[in-house]
């Protein structure tokens, strides 16, 4: 069974991307909302968090991770596979950064977390490959999306103005490093030129997932979706309000407590 | 010794207020950054992060307590007074409560996180007082100070919408319910009648507890003021910077861990 993580609700985005190309797979899904979020937190607290958050999926029943968190992915993944060697871990960078190699694309942008684009994990896996990244932070997109705040003329000016340097870079793919920013897309595409790519890693890293499921059918517990589980550690009547706007259904968050 | 907590580096501005009242006041500070923010977070799990963050101060050496949180004052301090009934503790909400009371207003503004609004802390402290209370949570404040997003045109746009009840309620008092609002205070001013007053409730807990201090001088340890030391769950460079723009000094963040 396969299990996904995140800081929040964010990564329900990428379960609505694999129940988009396999509606009858079962999962379970832990939300740390006592912690959230972890775009601004070091490395070390981090990395913890995210072992914290696969131990927990493991100790449910998951026999397949994915992280479905890019700050989680880019500093807290090798630690998860050296503690469970066996266990298949997927991330949300990988992939992405496979297509823009296969791609042959030459200027590419990175838009994310502090986390994530202080650590450099898609500069370190474009490496060699001759590829110009521009990677620049946008947190406040994380609270804007939170709160709903989308088809706001604010929204807009701050959507502009993280849109800048690559604008200037010139480059021809943007990645949407955070599980958040795709519910923006529709701002940044207007803002951006026709020609410039928008890669969203949720759906790559579903398509990564899908993949693995064809080659291992009986990781596939082809049951009723209604034995999914969606775990957070904290629950709000705003958590409930956003989870379900983003799942796009109905859903019944279980609250299991702070972690530790 | 005084210890103060938030659930990040906000509460500095408490630090701050006190500082200028009694600048030799020894203090230690506990700044819960690997989990922060709280204000968007369960009554529940702010209750317990506030149990944890006094126990840390209480085995470091405090010997009173400021709960330096809008949102843990609103909900987390009666589990603390209650778990350590000997020790004096101080929150943000009662001291500016008292001055409402005191100065006769009757229809005040309080403006804070949505855990901090939710829970009516301040209704509760002004019930029949005759006083028309307007609370409304604004929080994305909290990230657009944190980001020094502080003299741009979509802050101001965000900080008239947030505005808007306390004018169309015509209040006589604006209560700036979270520790991030008063940086917003210029742009707050600006957008507000002359006639309506601004209440800051670091102002106010720091006097409270100047005035606790001048009876219980043996509380002050007066000594050196680099003995005072500033504890965090979490430290990135951004915390570091922020913290010394906040405080209005150097400052060192000794970082301690997650607490649990």
């Amino acid at each position: 069974m396969i299990g996904l993580f995140d800081s929040g609700i964010g990564g329900l985005t990428v379960v609505r991307a694999l129940r988009r190309l396999r509606p009858e797979v079962d999962l379970i899904y832990f939300g740390d909302t006592a912690r959230t979020p972890y775009g601004n937190k070091s490395a070390k607290v981090v990395e913890q968090y995210g072992l914290e958050a696969a131990k927990f999926l493991l100790d449910k029943g998951a026999t397949a991770l994915v992280v479905a968190c890019n700050t989680v992915s880019a500093v807290g993944v090798e630690a998860i596979k050296k503690t469970w060697p066996k266990v298949p871990v997927f991330e949300v960078i990988s992939p992405v950064a496979d297509k823009i190699i296969s791609g042959h694309f030459k200027k590419v942008g990175i838009m994310g977390t502090r986390a994530t684009i202080n650590s450099q994990a898609y500069q370190k896996r474009l490496t060699g490959s001759g590829i110009k990244v521009t990677a620049e932070p946008a947190p406040l997109l994380v609270p804007l999306v939170e709160e709903n705040y989308i088809n706001k003329p604010a929204t807009k000016r701050i959507v502009k103005s993280y849109l800048s340097p690559f604008k200037q870079a010139q480059v021809e793919v943007l990645v949407l490093a955070c599980t958040h920013y795709p519910l923006l897309k529709k701002i940044i595409r207007s803002r951006l030129s026709k020609k410039i790519k928008i890669f969203d890693p949720a759906d790559e890293t579903a398509r990564a997932v899908v993949a693995w499921l064809n080659n291992n059918p009986q990781e596939a517990v082809r049951i009723n979706s209604r034995r999914s589980h969606y775990f957070v550690s904290d629950l709000t009547p705003h958590f409930q309000k956003v989870a379900e706007q983003w799942l796009g259904q109905k859903i019944n968050l279980e609250k299991v407590g702070i972690l530790n």
